[in-house]
């Protein structure tokens, strides 16, 4: 424990940052203690301002970290971070003027992405400020601490410091546990604000939309009960267009209406519309962990001294970026059309000829076995192939590939329906198939989903122990049970994706299969209009189980910039557009009973080329954006060289009025 | 002449307002001239600082009036425009910090439409200062100006002042003449910047427009022409199809690449982006001259007691906007639908009933006749439905009015047409009668166009010169004969819309005719290849003919404040859409002689509900906009909060940083 602070303020500060060092194995405790790495460490830290709880776990020590205000406060300074003020402007932030900013809904002066930021920034930024390399010991080996070099950095190249993450804040998180995942009353009403500030933006986003999603999808889940249960006799025709039309309508509007929440969203979260373009350096840099911090110094030196482009490099820039996009996604589409799509018509072909139960059982074990390793050489394709792309930052990347991705599961997950729907023309049969699929997919998922990590951490943790066992025979058994809690985390599994763990994090399961039921639901509503009702039911209780497994299954995420749905957006709005011409296709389809609707060959070609040319309108108007690059890089140096220009002075008069304002009400 | 300015000030200032006011009749010379009401606005006029040059004409005399840079830089400031300075953002404009902002390409300080904006302010902002009111006389009638009142209103509504109008730079529009209008020999190549300068973005735009759609044009014209010269025997189905896919992505190809030279654009003409957004007060208020200043003073004094809206009186606000909005468009639609597709189709129908050609061209004319009648009306009803709606300002208003009547065009021009093609399904007929509306529109229109002001202007000038004989008899006829160049341009006609002249100008007309001409060729593509060679010839002469209109035939026209296409981007955009639907349509009519092609009504209609569909996805994407009103109103209140507050350290460090430069500069 920290002597130097007093108890009252460890009772406000929250650790939450978890460092993983070796357990000091007490050999070298009579001897040089200052030089060793750990001890060095710990000495840094306090000095730049953070307060340390050292836990000694089983196998590991843990120096859980917390930073008093101020010290985050220097630290975001020195970041140069953008914060949200009074008069609702953007304005670096400067610790003297701190009366100018807004504070979070809960109080709080910075969310929990700027906070972890600045941990992230005091941290990595304890550097040998000494001209010649320190020799520090751990356990006997010498590390060579180089003059200029983050001593964080330095250990973990060793590997002596294990891991670095966020855990958990216990009082939060209890008060979460309550107040959301264990609050079954209210079916869709969340804490968002509370769970923007535990969790960050990006994961509160996707809680609204969910929640926002399952609020809506009460309409069409009763007219979609309506119409499969009351008979309507000869109108069924009729009432069942009239359930089209009106389910896409809801879509349409519901996307609309989320947008429109969203940017209220961004607003109350003190975030800027456009996400993308205020984004500044150190958002990338934080971030993106993956890319070594010298390459990241050399792209943003380069950066530097080309600043001043002009028109035509910009240009350049821009189409060789559209290049690339439109080659890596042409790249995709052909080989998912031309290697993926047989694939599945073969399986489904199979599937279809097999006669035992057991033949066909074997034949989806091995296509479900199959499908895993395809998605993931799939996925680190597209990985690949995302990183010769100039994306922006980060979420735009995780953007372009989740595009790409979906692209996979879509054919995936439909392919085979259509095959079944097409061939049979049988509703009956056709809803014997989605109502496995929903089943499968929904329950076996979520059952999946919050299982295997805890299986994962119960194996881990059994390990652990019996580790410690093996090493301390004979001591006292009751000291060995007890496990601390940031034990108890490291142990548990991460937040992340499935597949492209490089670009995305466990967000990209939810949506996936919040998308991939959106488009079950709607693609083949005329067909099985109770697939609203099963999704509602489902997205109930999804709610509550995502919750679960973020707050007790898994460590706590590392928070992200974004605060919008980003590419998932794009991924629904693609869907109502496949719904509108599947339905139709299953509209004719299946009541065409005696097959006596007939179209001639040359109709049909000259439907596709109509279609084929629609999708290609709104796809060309998708490639060339609106605007140049130049434009807009030219606007975004204006609008900073405005605010870096008077920051100062505004922030003096933010301040006053605000103190001033203050003052009167006390009056 | 004003004696007070040399000679070398007159030689650069520019008489840019003409003021119309009745010739003295010289009766009260020898009596109260300080009290003549004239002799008093000329007098305020110089007192205003502005250059005043008097006129007698054959009826009335004509006072010119030019403003040195330094009463426009008072009257701009007093009017707190904004303007762009040299880091890029717009402040508001102070005179004494002239150095900070930046200057029209062509060197002057302010833009054409901020200098029209300017002299309004400067004429009708002299008011009776005085507390009783002033007794003015004029031809023996008594003025009274009352206090507070302003002098040229009261004048105008006396009928004293007979209008107010910009008049022509005569070096200026000489230059123009001759690097544009006359300037034949590159075909599309225009000086747009001095367009700009001269006639304001507006213009500007419409003729940058025209030239990238002509330039764009020679590749479908050049394509078009080979489809419909070479006979490519049993492939022509195929080479048809190919032409219609890569005219469908050229058109998508070239309006995606204007909006990115209309951004471009916006930024050399210092423009804003979202031009509506920034648009301050004071643009309405001066453009909108149909609204009574009462009015509007009542209307912004509303505005502004009740700023601190919340965000619920903007939200309902919003809703009451969008529903009078979708309630128009309904109303227009069904009217069209209901009254004139019936009225179209039975004009249609009879012309093909007939026999004789006489009958013929009688209905013809009786037909001509009718519609210009009913596009009146139609005008007329759109203007009082757009007056319910609160579209943002004048230009939105006006592009709210052009999509209601461009639906009344649209039917006139095309259901006609289509009735042929789909009633002989003959592709030599639909030719024919394509190549004689191509011809009649273009050719007659645009002898109409030009034509008909000459002729105007002639009879007006007859008029005028016949009367001043009758009066004059007996005095030396030589004196007689000479007019002055503003009397010319005071019977020179408007450059006004043909319907709803309280929304729009001139440039409606010019606009409708580009979009009907582009809707011609592009929806009957397939069936008439050759039409974009018509076009392109057509395009070539109107872009001459549209500049010798403006420069020879009317008066200059009132500038205006926007700077893009407007309402016709989306009507483009729309038509394109539309042409893919038409051309599938008529591939599948024309090519199918022996009516071999079946299509059964199940499947028909399954069909017509997908476009409907899709139609309608669209269109609730457009209605239900992404961004609440109370945001983007909180956005732009902030942005201006910033640039108020900081907005004289600002300047005083861009013309410091300015002058800082030249010195540098300069040794």
């Amino acid at each position: 424990m920290n002597e130097n602070i007093g108890a009252e303020d460890l009772e406000t500060i929250a650790f939450e940052i978890g460092v993983v060092v070796p357990k000091s194995s007490g050999n070298n405790k009579d001897g040089d203690e200052t030089n060793d790495c750990i001890e060095v460490l710990v000495d840094e830290f306090r000095k730049a301002g953070l307060i340390i709880d050292r836990v000694v776990g089983l196998q590991n020590e843990f120096l859980r970290l917390g930073a008093p205000l101020k010290t985050l406060g220097q630290a975001a300074a020195e970041l140069q971070l953008k914060k949200r003020t009074h008069i609702g402007v953007d304005l670096q932030f400067h610790w003297d003027e701190v009366e100018a900013y807004e504070r979070q809904p809960d109080g709080s002066l910075f969310s929990w992405f700027e906070r972890y930021c600045c941990y992230r920034h005091i941290i990595y930024g304890i550097v040998n400020t000494s001209t010649s390399t320190v020799i520090l010991k751990s356990d006997g080996n010498e590390v060579h601490w180089e003059p200029g070099k983050p001593l964080l950095r330095t250990l973990e190249s060793m590997g002596i410091v294990k891991e670095v993450f966020p855990v958990h804040d216990e009082t939060k998180r209890k008060q979460l546990l309550r107040s959301w995942a264990l609050n079954w009353w209210d079916f869709t009403v969340q804490p968002i604000d509370d769970i923007c500030n535990y969790y960050g933006t990006k994961i509160a986003s996707y809680f609204a939309f969910l929640g926002m999603y399952t609020r809506w999808m009460l309409f069409p889940a009763a007219f979609g009960l309506t119409v499969q249960l009351v008979d309507f006799g000869s109108l069924q025709l009729f009432v069942l267009s009239a359930f089209f039309i009106s389910i896409i309508s809801w879509a349409v509007l519901f996307f609309q209406f989320w947008k429109r929440k969203n940017s209220a969203l961004l607003v109350r979260w003190q975030m800027n519309y456009p996400a993308v373009d205020n984004e500044s350096k150190y958002l990338e840099g934080e971030w993106y962990q993956f890319q070594s911090p010298v390459e990241l110094m050399k792209k943003q030196g380069a950066d530097k001294t080309d600043k001043p482009r002009g028109k035509e490099a910009f240009q350049r820039e821009e189409w060789l970026g559209h290049f690339m996009r439109f080659r890596n996604d042409a790249m995709i589409i052909l080989s998912i059309i031309c290697l993926q799509l047989p694939f599945e018509l073969a399986f489904a072909h199979v599937y279809e000829v097999l006669r035992s139960d057991v033949s066909k059982f074997c034949l989806t074990a091995v296509y479900l076995f199959t499908i895993q390793y395809f998605n993931k050489i799939g996925g680190k394709i597209s990985v690949k192939l995302v990183k010769y792309e100039n994306n922006k930052n980060i979420e735009r990347r995780a953007d372009s590939w989740v595009y790409k991705v979906f692209g996979l599961y879509f054919m995936q997950s439909y392919i085979g329906i259509f095959y079944h729907a097409l061939l049979h023309r049988n509703i009956m049969t056709l809803r014997q198939v989605l109502i496995q699929r929903l089943i499968i997919s929904e329950v076996l998922e979520n059952m999946l989903e919050n299982s295997l990590p805890y299986l994962k951490y119960s194996f881990k943790k059994y390990r652990a122990v019996g580790n410690k066992r093996k090493r301390e025979k004979g001591t006292s058994s009751e000291k060995t049970q007890y496990m601390s809690r940031v034990e108890k985390e490291y142990l548990k599994p991460d937040y992340s994706a499935s597949i492209g763990e490089e670009l995305e994090d466990g967000l990209f399961d939810d949506f996936l299969e919040l998308a991939l039921q959106f488009g079950m639901i709607m693609m083949f509503a005329c067909a099985f209009p109770l697939g609203f009702a099963f999704a509602t039911l489902n997205n109930i209780t999804e709610i509550r189980t995502d919750a679960l497994k973020l707050l007790a299954m898994l460590r706590r995420p590392i928070p992200r910039p974004d605060a919008t749905i980003g590419a998932w957006l794009n991924i629904f709005q693609f869907l109502i557009v496949m719904s509108i011409c599947t339905n139709c296709i299953l509209l004719v389809c299946l009541y065409d009973h005696e097959g006596k609707w007939k179209i001639s060959p040359g109709i049909a070609a000259i439907l596709i080329m109509e279609h084929v040319l629609l999708l290609l309108k709104f796809v060309f108007s998708r490639i060339v954006p609106e605007e140049p690059a130049w434009i807009k890089a030219n606007r975004m140096k204006n609008a900073t060289h405005v605010h870096d220009m008077c920051s100062r002075q505004l922030l003096r008069s933010i301040s006053g009025e605000k103190m001033h304002a203050e003052l009167k009400k006390d009056e």
